[in-house]
């Protein structure tokens, strides 16, 4: 094994996982804990700090400590290491996330934002790999994202880079809880799916999504209305058609603007890929000369999880728009390869 | 004087202009010619050359030559030094530009788009002077643009990033020449200003409009309807705020995907800045919440064309939009910046 490994934290809302992961990229362990916010910063920040250290031991006889890398939901100030506003994580605002840590552990600790940690594994380990651009689109609850440029995370003037979830697809849209109306968020994300189907259901030609709905909670879901899209529901198809279509004109935007070379989708929407990328990519060609000018012949539709792999050496000049391979491992991944480079953004 | 200058050549549809600018941004001679296309291009190329060898002549004396920066409208390919595409210079497509023009002059010849050049400029020399990161947006017959990412310009994967004139600002708006429909192009150049301008003529509520219509061609121009709005005429302040509103969806898209300190609007509409600037900053302001946390607390709203400096240390975390400095030099300045620096994209 490599004479050395890092730990990559990911913090979410939910959960708490820790990962020693070597400067190979092998996964050496991880352990996965509930976040227990109500407990309170120190609870948090102690569990933590406990799996941390226990990992750096077992691990300290086969390999050096690069450090440790954490991926937090919220905008962080890289200068002072301190989270600027984070919804999921109350009482953390404020409070010197990075250097109290590091000054427990004795060890070098690097934050970085979760969206640009999940952009920055999936250009280590996953989609991304040997691409030194790449742009990831996370569709979730909401929709976040990171860039990878020159190698490296692209923070912009502070840190709030990447926020592709609140471009505008519809100047005239749905609104969105940051402000604007119509933003790609509105329509990719999985909160967007399951508004769309109560549209559709209003909309009384939804059948089949009534039925899901009036069954339990846990049934009504982005996944169960993919499943439906599956099975040639036109009312779920309709949803993902919309999905695609906004994604389309997001990434239309990103490549008109930017021209890299790969476009990396991921999220639990992303599982929808069959469903809207027919309409993603029509819309694509459609709204992107950049694109129309550069797309690959075959243009490449994963059939579910089984991801076909893009060749590891592309010719130049295409665009790659594809799903991420890491899943929910994407940011621990990230996390933990920020204290292996310097400079990273 | 320094030691050294470099030769810029801006090479339009129109005019062919050639400088000799030294190293500290001194302009030392400029000769401004019509560009022939119709002569075909040997006759264009031995007019620049004589033009480069005779300021060259003149220069030598009192420094050394970085080379020969050429900015042209179109795509270009920097590998190979050809034009991939460019409407305005039929004949020029798979002719070894870059190469026979270095051969010709014996010195080194840089090609850069013709946009990014003028974005290099403006960074260089303009209002994005000690800027590392810049985005500028030319509001011109169409609209056009170039980004400065890290100190260089961004060419993204082939050399056509920074087509902001074709990121989507209405998915069911106006159709584009480029394929796609709603443009901010179709908005924003001040080619859209005159179809609006119509637009408001035939909807016929519009008199003072239609009477500039009536009138000589010359005189029915962006500028003109510029001039209305200022005077106070309602339809000529409708099709300015569409102007501003276009120019607030698209840099609030920029603003959340890249979140840059400055964004600089050039061209000749951006003279029209204190008709779009209200409705632009408004639209900004609702359409990127990166804007609104970021934004200065005093707007900066340049009177005609007596720009009030902005500070040139600019506090952290301010994000400045404003407008260009250099007008039509800005692409000479910044295609003789290419040869002397290295790196440059």
């Amino acid at each position: 094994m490599p004479s050395s490994f890092a730990i990559g934290v990911d913090l979410g809302g939910t959960n708490l996982r820790i990962a020693a992961v070597d400067t190979d990229g092998n996964l050496l362990e991880k352990i996965t804990l509930g976040t227990q916010v109500s407990k309170g910063r120190e609870f948090v920040v102690n569990e933590m700090c406990e799996a941390i250290q226990s990992l750096t031991s077992r691990y300290s006889s086969k390999g050096s400590l690069c450090g440790v890398g954490i991926g937090i939901p919220g905008i962080i100030d890289k200068r002072t290491g301190m989270l600027r506003e984070s919804p999921n994580l109350p009482g953390w605002h404020d409070y010197p996330v990075r250097d109290d840590i590091s000054n427990r552990l004795g060890t070098e600790v690097i934050l970085e934002n979760d969206a640009n940690a999940a952009a920055f594994g999936e250009n280590w380990l996953g989609a991304g790999k040997g691409y030194d651009e790449m742009c990831m689109i996370t569709l979730g609850t909401g929709v976040g994202g990171g860039l990878v440029l020159r190698g490296s995370i692209w923070l912009g003037m502070n840190g709030m880079a990447g926020e592709v979830g609140h471009v505008t697809v519809d100047p005239n849209g749905h609104p969105c809880g940051c402000g604007n109306i119509g933003c790609a968020e509105q329509y990719a994300s999985a909160t967007a799916v399951m508004r769309m189907a109560r549209e559709e259901i209003e909309a009384g030609d939804a059948p089949e999504l009534a039925k899901l709905a009036a069954g339990p909670n846990v049934e009504f879901s982005a996944r169960a209305v993919f499943n439906l899209a599956l099975q040639g529901d036109k009312a779920a198809q309709r949803v993902y058609n919309r999905v695609g279509w906004a994604l389309g004109i997001l990434i239309g935007d990103l490549i008109n603007i930017l021209n890299l070379r790969m476009y990396v989708i991921g999220g639990g929407v992303s599982n929808g890929w069959q469903a809207f990328a027919p309409s993603m990519f029509e819309e694509l060609r459609k709204r992107s000369m950049v694109y129309a000018a550069t797309a690959p012949a075959d243009e490449y539709i994963p059939i579910g999880a089984s991801a076909k792999v893009v060749s590891q050496q592309p010719p130049p000049y295409r665009t790659i728009v594809t799903i991420a391979l890491l899943g929910s491992d994407a940011g621990l991944y990230g996390a933990s390869r920020l204290p292996m480079v310097k400079n990273s953004g």
